[in-house]
């Protein structure tokens, strides 16, 4: 790679990396398209075991986020609980029947989530040509997450680069080349197919839990891939992909004067799902023990309308 | 039926449907225990189209809540948006990347949803002979939602009563008897099994929606099951049982002096994982175009640590 | 008044009742600036009674708010209680100290409050000439309400016009001409002086309250101010209005082709402080009882860094 | 003192300064009873500048709180904004006019506020023999904040210690004795009278800003009222009392068996209203140039209908 890698070339890879007009004019789904009714049929004929594992980390005040852009942990509160009933505050229902009720307020990028088409953007432009003026206060009137929400259901295929590695975690800064995920499948003897959600484990997740600190996991910095896997994404035709991090990306970032490029080309121009903060040790560690990389996968949003996000309980079945 | 319905008939039918112990004295999860990594197998192997339907409703101002017992409809913010950009709020950010966030506010009832089972509980104990008092202004201790992290996950059957007694929607108050849903499965050509998470459509959202209005949707009059059905759950083992309806039951309640004794009974003894406010009109109409009523299914709840009820997007897989 | 009221009179009037500059290129408290010390001193003199006169609607769900632009009531949670209190959620306090905690989610804009002069603007700018650019996801970063937190103190003044007229309350739609708010300051024996705060009473809560109703409250047609009265704000030089309805100005508005002109003249180009929802019922009672419509008056806006408003508790001291 | 400090001798304390039934079974309002019409005359009488100081601490992100307790700091976030008018988003409003909306999730208790009489409690009752059941999870039925909605207007005291000792400020766990509020305020010329709401600065605030970190702030060791101020608050008959600091009270409490041992007894039962957070420096600033230590003060609830506290921006008038 001789090329120097900066703001004028994303732009250009985001223009050879576009699926802009792929899918129609209309289109809101981006690489989900490339999950078809028949890749749907052989992701479900994956399991061997019947064992189901989250990919979500516990939404509660213990959460990775500091504050950075105003994104705070989930703030769980109760309408009505035991004490209630205890005090008497339940009284009016018949027959003893006392219930518990509870209310969350939380970024929707606060945790383990789905990125919407409308969340990144630039050149006043997001995914299939629409312009930036849609999203506004009241919400995204176009790419937003409640148009996916007959998703994500597909073939799932986890790095696990540590793992391959053999290193507990890999280090900040370290860029995850295209070459080295093709390593690492080729390692786990899985190979990485058309409309593939892929999961990256990073082992930065794993390291902040063992040191049970959290301590730059939200921008600081982080392993990540590099903004080179760009025309990887786009060819190896995948519908989605996440990591264990904040960010997906490698920061610093490899652009000195471009911010997070990844999400720039493979999220706006190709149309790429990406998916942020899962939890992926569980599942290693049951990958490692079947010997087995891929499974059906399903993490569908909830259907918030006009969202640029959502929270997802990740579900790999085996 | 020459039993009187009372208050103490359901703590009566609550000693006799009860799993209480079943799966020993730590057990969380209930009848989600009768999804076996065998039934889960089987399920995976019942797509024939690769199509999948949401039986989510839409999260957002418009949906059925009416501030009953507090819950209102969710509140979607913004954290940074298109009009951001335009104004230059986000020029710090290097290279043109430009971004929306976003957050929300809501009850974790106040959509489609799943009630754990720390939701509702009586005499001072919930599922399992748990104490009350582990459910407080800090959140449930016991029982919640995020202790069934790894599911759902199984084989779903759709009963859709209006679409076989050819009625737009059954009428409110109508009350459905354990005979009137194996009549409908035998009319659809369908059985339902141990570990099925059984959908009962009534009809009542889709009028409401037709009607444009969700006037008594939430607490008043509704179609929905009998205290009867309550052994037809337990002897049937099914894992999860959920409704298009706010409350699962027939309302006016059949006992005069006990609130959703259903509830009582199935959600507190039998240990049941009960769905409600489930959009099941698009599954509806997937199911009588191809006339399968059984199907992979899987609604993972978001693992808000200590909640009693997740929102969820409910995904059938045909 | 033979003049067309339209949009190009708005700004014809903006330009002639303008402020901007007066206090400076800096100034971000606009008519408040009329308040002296002198004039404070002037106010403290005013009690006869050692009466004080709250003019707050109850914050709660029983609020004037139906969702309109996304305002609803505030929601009240509690974060601890007399239940947890018996449910030995706080049994780790020593010595049997127990508590109570609480949190608000609220539109600032939601019941009684204070715009902030960043809350109105028109054609790009808004008061003292600073670009709308300024507010965004992130906050107003000018004009904000936490710039006016040593306010507001002065003299009020009540002209209540349904007592004066000798009705209940002004029909809907009713315009509040100059002459009207003269004519009621000189039948209650009252003068406007430099530097008041000027609540104008309408009745139209007192008639919300009395039907129980607050069908058409927020944005429906409405007593209020005429745009007319723009020239008598500013060649008063008052420092701040308020009135017992949801947006001060007559609804249907004067001007067919132009939305709430009086807030866009005043508000933007004099720099009013304007008071909205405010509750006057009780505070007519005590003028009436004694015949005095001049107080003290103070009305402390929440110095929330960046808000274009804040919910008040306005007091009158009579 | 010979006595030893302890639960039980909280407890004797209690009886000893109870005001419960003083002011009839149904009071609510406590040592606000103090503050006759009268002293509100007196109090207005008090100003000589025509200066109006704001005691707030602006509420925002970087407030003091640290999740203790479930407190947070403010969420502010824009309903509407300019960067919406830039996007079109508010095109359909006639005649240019454009605006910005905003709202707030804010723990009651997070900033300068005030506690409600329901706020603190033990042995199952609350302030004038009511009991903890009445504080649900619905809110406070009884002693909560919008009682006192007419209030709080009367004679404020600063009472500056690290000014009179000539210390920046307090240490954390400097117990401020009875003695050392009488010397102080005999030290500033000033005296504390019946109805007074006395403001108390510690410094600690002003060393938490001064090092840029609320480290400790909230719940460490703090410098703060004595137990032994029991006694003087109750004999003295002020009418509310506040400090710059999270709690009042010296940390770690005098009390090794009992958790803030001063807010059991002078809240619940002397009735003492309490402020906590306050911003003082800038009040202190002012009352060392002019040598006046007792001005008009003014401290106005927001009535959340239920609350047990409020954010609150007190105005010292001097």
């Amino acid at each position: 790679m001789s090329e120097r890698l900066d703001a004028a070339r994303v732009r250009e890879w985001g223009r050879l990396f576009s699926n802009w007009g792929r899918w129609g004019p209309d289109d809101e789904r981006g690489t989900l398209n490339f999950i078809t009714a028949e890749r749907i049929l052989e992701a479900c004929s994956l399991p061997r075991r019947g064992l189901v594992v989250s990919c979500a980390l516990p939404f509660d005040e213990r959460g990775p986020q500091s504050g950075l852009a105003g994104r705070h942990n989930p703030i769980h509160t109760m309408l009505a609980d035991g004490g209630d009933a205890l005090a008497g505050a339940q009284d009016f229902l018949a027959g003893g029947f006392r219930y518990a009720d509870d209310a969350v307020t939380m970024p929707l990028q606060c945790g383990t989530q789905w990125d919407a088409l409308s969340h990144v953007f630039y050149d006043g432009r997001m995914y299939n040509d629409r312009d930036v003026r849609l999203v506004t206060s009241r919400g995204a009137r176009a790419n937003s997450i409640d148009r996916i929400r007959d998703g994500v259901v597909g073939r799932g295929v986890l790095l696990d680069l540590p793992r391959v590695r053999k290193v507990p975690w890999l280090e900040d800064g370290t860029p995850i080349l295209p070459e080295d995920l093709d390593a690492c499948a080729e390692a786990q003897g899985v190979s990485v197919e058309v409309g593939d959600v892929v999961l990256v484990r990073t082992g930065m997740m794993t390291r902040c839990l063992e040191q049970k600190s959290w301590q730059g996991y939200c921008g600081g910095p982080a392993p990540g891939l590099s903004v080179t896997c760009a025309r990887w994404i786009y060819e190896r035709e995948i519908a989605a992909l996440a990591t264990d991090t904040w960010g997906v990306e490698v920061i610093p970032n490899e652009t000195p004067d471009c911010f997070q490029p990844l999400h720039m080309i493979s999220l706006r121009n190709t149309g790429l799902l990406l998916g942020e903060i899962f939890q992926l040790d569980p599942l290693a560690a049951a990958c490692a023990e079947d010997g087995n990389y891929a499974f059906l996968f399903t993490a569908p949003p909830l259907p918030i309308t006009g969202a640029v996000g959502s929270p997802i309980n990740p579900l790999a079945i085996k």
